[in-house]
This record gives structure tokens, sequence and C-alpha cells, in this order.
């Protein structure tokens, strides 16, 4: 697939006076010229490096290279070589939003040698829908053990644009986004009003990425990390007054080193997606193109899943975790606990007997296995017991029950941070899991790390994460990860990684001031770039007063918008969160949970516009049927929607389910109307979406 | 066993003036009345203690508390209650010295409580042979996690004693001893003239437990630790203008803290053995008696065994631990490689028929799994894998061989300080093993731990060596632990843990200073006092020159003395360690080693002096014969010793190594006379030990 190129490639003239030394210049353009990366090094042989989009500068000149604890490779640098080639190439994932993948790209290998014979190469690929850039560091006398104190890569902007970003958390993405422009980046706030149970916010203009801007001409633009493995992960310096950012990278337990690496090796791929909209952003394929190919022979055994599960009783403080019944969520906020234990015999039975007669995959349970009552903020080794259920779980008799009715139990892996732990119990963990015929994992890493000093989102951590994906792989297991760094495009080389938490997710509707209806209108332009996230929608019950008068907490959204989460939060893995008696209370709306896919041949973004809304049609893996979901942020929205996307000749009856009469998600959560339409290609629907609301449509083909 | 008594002890009188409480004050003798505890509470209820043996002061009034992130347990307190209680019971050791110990010890269960209503016992024990004391926190609402920062235990020395110890080093054990009054400890020197690869020196006047005194009287006296477990290792601060030592805890990757427990816990043990001379420190079971009964309900897996191995080979720099050949020791110290991979196939049948020959129950393998390349320095988290022989290891053929032969290979562990990836490799590892008939394996932790800022002795490691214990007798495989903290007597605990070398062994002299011939006059003292050390005795060819002309190293022994550590040094694992062509080149010298056993039945030390000499006699597991051992430092000594330890009416076979004419560590190693002589109990030896030297003796029943 990968040829390389005889013709070098055109210089643009720069005025930039840093460069001046032409002969090193090289540009790179993408195979439609929608993106140009242009490369050089200035007179002290500095790497700088430009990329322009649509003839705009996207990213001005910016600096490249490292700092380590015995050299800087940050200057003295000749070209030695640069070499490139073209790479054109259509993939299949195992599963995904559309069924194929392209692509294609032009690379552009510029081999650097500094004044102690230190080779550096950094490996340029531009697309045209963004450029993606690594550092490699091939085997050589000059360089074997580096100790990485400073990424020094910046990304120079060249305006104020507005920013949608999470604070530079080094243990947690489970923020809310602040929409601004990259010269108020402050996350003192976060400190603050914010504060969540563990996070560690120290640099007070740190941003994490995938951060996303918008231009003033409407170009958008977001800075990402690809195929995230043995380093920390890229989190960004905001330097305000001169809009620039520059790589920080998450520090190791030796807090004065970022990461440790032999040569041969590379540092993860830095990428800037970019699009002339919003649309542009969600359709993006670029993070996982820069991923590896798939590493699993067999994939016939990884299947996308929709689940129910013990869960939800907890955050709204009806069941514990424990069987001594004093860890429900309420314990964790410093609340009255209720106390019956939820993973018991006969409450995991209602939810394998609710899952097969509504014909979901799994039941999730939560607190089936000993530890629960140490586990919380105690910063302890030696916590769970992974082979070991709780006295009133009886796993042979539900094993037994699960099978007879063909539902799957998802085992629940809650490290509580004790990662050394839960490293020790992998090969026992996973063959107690074989044995009961669980296929599927959720794991938690709620708290702070041990190995004690590490952060979620350091070297050693990411590090596990692909390591509990490799190992649950060879078991034939499936993987939900929650509290892990966020993703970086690793679901297409590990397609049994389905899923990962690393976001803000629904639970703190339960019991915090939760997600401004704004959250889930921002998340896939940021976050879910990088992989599926477990957000767990499908609330019905909204609010948290049905379960105790003095509770005031609310879900910020009205019951149709949990309906077009479905669609409108791409995922593999998805949760009908709710209890099985708020479903029943409502069958009627609860048929589109039921009929909504979580697998997909083609996706077209109808409408999107970062933090305000978005409108997505899907059509279903192996099938005609087309669902669409269109949400909004606390802002009411008429869309007029064509149906274009439809194929000609057919007819479909489209089942709509629209915010109702007054909704609203502050006072009036509740109302749905559902109607239905017979329709076909070209025609036209009016879609009102109420404040904070949504619509959820199913074409079925007739 | 355990009965609590009903009358209150003694008071002794105390002249202190800190002690005004004296209704806190309470006295628990020895049971014998050897040993006194005295214990109480100053005017502002800080706890005090003190410890006198036979009438003279052991530790005058010292200080006795905690800090914690949170809170001080340091004052404040007031006695709640002070329960005594009396304890007798004989038990038998799996394997030791002697065939049954006496465990007999009065107990004061010394409860207090804060103004905060925090709960503290102090357990003291008295023993004829001195005192343990250890903190126990039960269960209680005032006090649930608790991060230590401090210990503020004092060992008030009464004068300016003789001290052997080495420094307080993180990391390390390997160090010589030092000689020198209380008031010139002093590490200094450990950074400068005798840096080893991994240490971690930072306190000047820190030294490591045990560290054993004597007194201008000549009372011996040992401060130590027994059952180290879920705590940083205790070494000592010293106040040498005040001859006091205080507890120093080896911090946790959090620098800020030292370890991290929740209530209910315990701290170790702290010890003070006592005697009146250095005989009755070797004899000394109080760190045994201070830990848990055998946690294993089958031992009859577990054996005492002698072995060889592809091992010396690589330190005198013949072959290499990779197969790439570059990582002999000497690559460790920065010097030529010669370049054969010391495991392979042909080579350790070569070990295999040599074991069969002679009787040797096993061949340690060095090098025979992949990843030695990288191995060394790097910082590495992933370096070895424990199921991946090597291609020239051919582990199925080598395995029938060895089975063949009735020999066992004793498997290789080195982690070079990555215990992560041991610890998720350690299932697999252990199965591997188990596969292969492997049923003993030597772990090493050469270089910087993994989880990065975690120190060797620090409580998360501590907690790993009795992981490796625990799950090792979980898969009936024997350990054998190098580079680990110091032992602490939890072989009474888990006997499968046969020895480790954290010390200062013999692979020094191969490639280093070396260790000064006082040093195997030491190690009884000190190291040795918590555990059997794999020291690795046994070479005849002692000079470095034999290999390379360009060496000048030598081992700092006489080949006599050699044979003299079997005996003296104990330890249920003992290796040949010399290559065996230096063996078959001396059969009857290399008798002795065929002979003696590593169990026994008995044991009598028959003249001791720290730093100058050991004799000893043990009797041989289960049979009649006797061996004896007798060694010296730089200085040559005769010694006449009495057969009083022989059985009455019975005649033996005693056949004598002794060092030759002329013989001398430094110029002329090698002569050793052997002779024969029939002798009876009651019957005199006369021993003459060259500067160096030493003199072994088989006893056989005739």
């Amino acid at each position: 697939m990968k040829k390389y190129i005889s013709f070098f490639l055109l210089f643009i003239v720069t005025p930039l006076s840093i460069l001046s030394a032409q002969k090193t210049l090289r540009t790179l353009l993408s195979p439609g010229k929608q993106t140009a990366v242009t490369v050089g090094l200035n007179k002290t042989g500095e790497p700088f490096y430009k990329i322009t989009y649509q003839g705009k500068i996207a990213v001005d000149w910016s600096r490249l290279g490292f700092l380590t604890k015995n050299f800087d490779l940050r200057d003295g640098f000749t070209l030695q070589s640069a070499k490139t080639a073209t790479h054109d190439e259509t993939w299949k994932p195992v599963w995904g939003e559309v069924a194929q993948i392209r692509d294609h790209y032009n690379e552009l290998e510029y081999a650097l040698r500094d004044e102690a014979g230190r080779r550096m190469i950094i490996r340029f690929r531009a697309y045209d829908e963004g450029a993606g850039f690594r550092y490699e560091f091939p085997q050589q006398d000059a360089m074997k053990n580096v100790s990485i104190t400073d990424e020094l890569t910046e990304f120079q902007m060249t305006a104020d644009h507005t920013a949608w970003w999470i604070p530079g958390d080094y243990d947690s993405n489970e923020h809310v986004y602040t929409t601004c422009p990259i010269s108020q980046i402050d996350n003192e706030r976060y400190n603050r009003e914010y504060a969540i149970a563990t996070q560690h916010i120290v640099k007070m203009k740190n941003v994490q990425t995938p951060i996303t801007m918008k231009t003033a001409s409407g170009m958008h633009l977001s800075i990402a990390e690809a195929a995230l493995a043995d380093f920390g992960a890229l989190h960004l310096e905001s330097d305000v007054k001169n809009l620039k950012f520059k790589a920080f990278l998450i520090p190791s337990a030796d807090s004065t080193v970022k990461s440790i690496n032999s040569a041969p090796f590379h540092a993860p791929w830095r990428a800037v997606l970019l699009s002339k909209d919003a649309a542009g952003i969600l359709e993006s394929k670029l993070i996982l193109n820069l991923n590896e190919p798939c590493k699993i022979e067999d994939v016939s055994w990884i299947k996308p899943q929709k689940y129910v599960g013990v869960w939800w009783e907890m955050h709204v403080g009806l069941a514990t975790w424990d069987m001594e019944a004093t860890q429900d969520m309420m314990a964790a906020t410093g609340r009255e606990v209720k106390g019956r234990h939820g993973a018991n015999t006969g409450n995991v039975k209602r939810y394998i007997d609710f899952a097969a007669k509504y014909g979901f995959d799994g039941v999730l349970v939560e607190g089936w296995n000993v530890g629960w009552k140490d586990w919380f903020g105690k910063w302890k080794d030696e916590v769970f017991d992974f082979a070991k259920p709780y006295p009133d779980f009886d796993i042979e008799e539900l094993s037994r029950y699960a099978r007879e009715k063909g539902v799957r139990i998802i085992a629940h892996h809650e490290t509580s941070g004790a990662v050394t732990s839960y490293e020790r119990q992998m090969d026992a963990a996973y063959a107690f899991m074989n044995k009961y015929g669980q296929n599927s994992v959720k794991t938690g890493y709620v708290g702070k790390i041990i190995p004690r000093g590490e952060w979620h989102d350091g070297q050693w951590m990411n590090n596990h994460y692909l390591r509990v994906a490799e190992r649950t792989a060879k078991n034939r297991i499936m993987v939900d990860m929650h509290e892990p760094v966020r993703p970086s495009g690793w679901h297409r080389t590990w397609p049994n990684w389905l899923a990962s938490e690393a976001a803000r997710g629904q639970e703190f509707n339960a019991w915090s001031s939760g997600n401004p209806p704004e959250h889930e209108c921002i998340l896939p332009f940021t976050r879910i770039l990088g992989g599926p996230m477990d957000y767990t929608p499908g609330i019905f019950e909204t609010r948290m007063s049905a379960y105790d008068p003095k509770k005031t907490e609310v879900v910020h959204t009205t019951v149709a918008k949990q309906l077009a989460l479905y669609v409108t939060l791409y995922s593999p893995l998805q949760m009908a969160a709710d209890l099985p008696e708020n479903y029943e209370k409502r069958p009627d709306v609860f048929q589109f949970i039921r009929d909504v896919p979580v697998d997909w041949d083609d996706t077209r973004v109808l409408n999107a516009a970062v933090g305000d809304h978005i409108t997505i049609a899907r059509r279903q893996k192996g099938a005609q049927n087309w669902f669409l979901g269109s949400i909004t942020d606390e802002n009411a929205r008429n869309f007029t929607v064509k149906l274009d996307f439809l194929p000609a000749g057919k007819t479909y009856e489209a089942t709509i389910y629209a915010d109702g009469p007054g909704a609203h998600w502050k006072d009036n959560p509740y109302p749905v109307s559902i109607s239905k339409r017979t329709v076909r290609k070209g025609d036209v629907l009016d879609l009102q979406l109420a404040a904070g609301g949504g619509c959820a449509i199913a074409f079925m083909l007739k």
C-alpha cells in the first residue's frame, strides 16, 4: 500500500524569519491538497513546523523537540534525509460508525541528527482532514535510555479562537467543559467550584487533549493524540498571551521525569484535526487511521452490545455496593445511606429477567465481589478479590440462570485505584470469568493510583490500560474501562476494548450539580474523538426527588433527549441505565431503546455546532434501517431535516420520539410525543427540540 | 498456652524525673527475671520505656509513639488498662539450627487513649534473652486510615558502645560493616569509597537494623525488627551526641508518608536482643519467636538443599547471562566481556551431571530466560518473560535430563527491579515451573524499583516479598530472594522462604574491593539474626587472575575457611558456588562440602566475638553426626575446643580440614591440611586458624 514517491514536493514560501535555512524546508501536501505541513530547521538547528488548511494557517510556526534528563533534543540538528511516501488503503473496522474507512495520506520522514550524533525522525502524515506527526528514535549508540523531562512541541494558534476544554488534571477527565477564548483559559474554578473526589490539577493554564477550537472564519480544529502508549498523556500548557499551546506530558511517580523509554521507541502521534465546519470534526477518522491495525486474529467473539445493570440504583441511593450496606454513592458524597446490597441474587435475577424479556445482551452487576467496605478513599493496596463473590451473590445459580435466559452477566472489576493489586489478580480474575461464562468486564479506577505517585494519565497507567486490553483479548473478554486515560483510538487495534468512560458521565446527574445540557453537545467533539464512551444514557426518571423527597438533583435533559443520545453519542456498548421499573412504566418510549442498534454501516452528520446541537443519522449494521438522533443544549431549537440519506425507491416507517408539549429539561422533562409517518428519500421532517431536549427517530424499512 | 495472670508486677523505682505520673508505671519481668521492661507516661502523657538486663540498664528511658499526616500519637495519653499474661510453648521449626524452640515470655498489654479518644496499645514481651514490643491500633471510630509520617520510638543507650552497622540505605544491604563507637557513626564513606550500583543513602547518621553493640562490661545488645509487614523497614537515626537511636521508617513513593494503614493494624515488632556475651546473640531465638507460627499446612515438600549452578562463571567473566553475550558482571562493572552464554543446554547438562555425581539437590540456572540484554540499569517496566527460555536453553530436554538424573533445576526470576512486571507474571511463571518440575526459585531485585519511587525496603516492597512467599507456597515452590529487605524472621511463618541474600555476598569478591575477612564474622551477629542468608560459600579458586591475568581481585579467605562457612553461616540452602572443574581438582577438600548437611537438630556456639571469630558445632538433622566450623577475621588465631557436645559413650571419626602450613588469605589461600582422628566426648582439639582462615571438621559416628 505504501510506496515511496520520487518527486520533491513544492516549497511554500514562508515569511517567517526564524527559518533562514531554506534548504531544510520541506512541505507535505495531503492527497487532495486540503492540508499542507511545512517543516524546517532554523539557524541554530531547531525544528519548526506549520500547518495550513484550505489556504489558511491552522498552526503557525511551532517548535518541535524534547528535553531529557541527560541531553536536549532541541537544537543543533542537521537534516539527514527527507523521504516522502503515499498511502491509500481502505480497511474495515470490526465495529463502528461506518462499514469501512479510507486511510489516505502523504508522508514525510524528516530525519535529523544533532551534534552528538543523536538521531531523531519526525514522521508527518498529511490527510485532507488534518495532519499527524510523531517523533521516532531509532536504535543507535548515541541514545539508549531516555528519561524524558519535557516535550517541546508547540501549537501556535493564529487568533484567539473559541475553545472547548477541560482542565489538565493528572487523574481525571470527569469535568464539565468550559467554552471560552484561548486567552481566558484558567483552571482555577475547577479546584474551587467543581472539585471531584480524585483530581490533581496543579497547572492553572493546562488543558487536556483533545481540545477543540473554532476560528472566526468557521474553521474547526482539534489538537489530539493518537495511539498513546508507553508515554505520559499529552496535555497542553496554554500560553494565553501568545495564543500558543505547548505539550505537557503527565509525569511519572519520579516527578522529575515524564517518561522513561529505550531506543528504539517512538512517541505517540500528535494530531491536528481540521475541518471547515463542526460536522467535519465529528466525521474525522484521523485518530483511528493513526492507530495500528487490529491485533486480534479471530474477532468472531467480539460483539457490540446493549445492557442493563445493577448500577443506577446505587447512584440514586436505593442500594449499596457493599454487602455491609454502607457504600452507595451517598456514602462517597457524605450523605445518608439507605442500605440494601444491590448485587443480591434475587435482585440480579430481576435484571436478568428484564434483559431477557426486552432483548438486552448483558446485565452488569456492580458490588458482586468482596472488598467494597474499604474501597473508597483509603489508598489501600489490597482491597478487592476478583474471584470471590459476596455470599449473597450466588454465582453458580446466577450463571446458570443467565445462561438459561440467554443473557450474559457483565463482570465488574473496580480496582479503587489499587492497580498493582489488580495486575496480580488478572490471570485469576479472567479465568474466573471464563469459568462462569462472562465475556465482558467493566473495569474501574476510582481513587488515587497504586503504584503510589503514579497518575491515571501517566506512562505506567497508560501501559496498564493496554495490558488489560491485550490480556482480556487473550481470554476472549471484551472490556469497558471506567476512569482510565481518555482514549486515543486504540479500539482499532484492540476492538475488544469496546468503550471507556474517561469523561463526566451520567451518574454525576444523580448526586452532584450534574452535567449541563450542553455537555452531550460537546463530548463528541472532544473526548469521544478518541473512542467510544460508556455514557450510560436512557434515564426516564430524571428527578432524584422521586427516590427521596429531600433531593433536588435532576438529570439536565428531557426524556426524548435521552433516547437521542443512543444515536448522537456513538458507542458499541450502550447501557439502558435506568431502573427496570421506570422503563416498564413507559413501554412506548422504551421501545426506541429496544430498537436502536449499537453497530452501524453508515453515519451522516446532518447538522452540528459545538456545544449547541448535533443531529446524526446512522444506518444499522447489516440492515437497511436508519436511526436519527438530534440533541440540543439549554436552548430550544427547530431543525428541518431532509431525508437524503435514505436509499432511493424504498419506503420507511418513521417512529418519531419528540419532546412533547411544554417539555423543558428543568420543569417538564417527561413529555414525549410519539408519532409514526411513512417517509422516503427526499422527504423533509421538522424537528422541534425543547430546551435541553432532543428527538429520536427509528426509520424501519417497510 | 497464654493465660492472663492476675497479680501486679513489682514497681521498679526510677529516678527519672520525666516520669512523674507514677501510677502509670508498670514493670514487666521476663520468666527468669533476666530482663525487665518498665513503661510509663510522663506529665504530658507521653509514653516512655526502659529495659534492664541482669540488673544493668540496656535501654534507658526512651520515647514511644508516632506522627501521622492528620494527627499525632505522641502525647496526651492516659492509661486505660495494663493487662499481663505469660506464655510458655515449645514449637518445632520445619527446618533450622535446632529441633525445637521454646517461646517463653511474660507480656504486658499497655492500652492508651489520647484526648481525641484514639486508642493505641503497646504490647511488650519480656524474654530472658531480650524484649520485644509492638504498637497495635484496634478498630475504632477515632482512627480509621492512618498515614504514618514518623515513628518516634527511641533506644537510649547508656554509653558509647562499640557498634557493628551498615548504612541506612533505602535500597540495599550490600555493604561492608563498620565497627566504631556510636559517637562516630557516619555514612559519608559509603557514598564515597564503597558506592554500589543501586543504593540510596541520604541520611548520614542512619543505620540499618539489626545493629549490634557491645558495652564496656561485655553486655551485647542488638536492636532488631521482627515480622516486618505492611510497613516501611525499621532503620535508626543515630543521635551521636546523646548516644540515642530513633526509629526511621523507609518512606513510600509518596515521600511525605512512611506507610499507609487502616485500623485495625499493628506495626512490626521492635526487638532488643540481650546477652552477657556474643554467643548469646547467636543463640537468640527472640526474632523467630516474635513471628507467627507456620501458615503452610502440608510442609512435606519443603526440603533444605545444597546446590550448584550457572552463576559464578558469570561473576568471574567466563560467561554471560544474556544469549547476545554482552551481560556478564564485567559489563555491569564496565569492563571487558568474554561472551559465552552460560545457560546453554550443554553447559547446564554439565552442571546436572556434576550435581548428580556428587549428591547435590539442585542446579541453579541464571540467564535461562529472554530479557537479559536490557536488564541492567534501565529502570524499564517490561524486561523479562518468566515463561520464555532462550532458544539455546532447551527446557524440555533439560527437564527430562534433570529428572532422569534425580536433580532439580532451580528457576531464576531476576526482576531487575521491575516488580510490577513480575507480579503480573507470577501466576504464569509458577505454572511454568510446576510444568517443568522445578520446585525452587531464586528471585532477584537488582536495580531501581518499579513501582517508580518505591524503595527495596519500603512498605509496598515489604508486602511484595510476603506475597511472593505466600504465592510460591501455594504453588509448592521454595524461594530464595536476592536483593530483598533483610529478613525479620518470616521463615517461621513461611518456611518455604528458605533464604535471602539481603547482605553483601560472595560475588563482591569476584569484581570489587570485596568483603574483608571479618565480614563473615559480623554477618551472623547482624543480618543473619533475622533469617538465613544465601551467601554462596565454597570458593576454591580464590584468585581472579586464574581467569584473567589482568585481574587482581581475590576472595579474602583461605580455602579451609570457605569450608567452615557452611557451618558458621547457617542456611537451609547452601550453594557450592565455585566451578565444577575447580572442585574436581581438589576432591579431598571437596569431600567436606559433599558431607556437610543443611539442616540441624542442635547447635552449640563454642566461642564467638563479633567481628573476630566464631566457632560453632551442629548436629545433623535426624543423625548423630556433628560438624564444626571455626572462622577468624584477618588475624590468625588458635582455639582449644573441648568436644563436650558429643554424646557420651560414642566414638567418632573426625575429619579435620585445617589451614595448611603457611596459609594466609592474602598470599597463600590454598593449603588445606586434612587429617583424621578418632574422638570422643570430652576430647580436646587444638584449632589453628590462619589469617583470614578457618577450620572445618566432620564428626562421623563410627
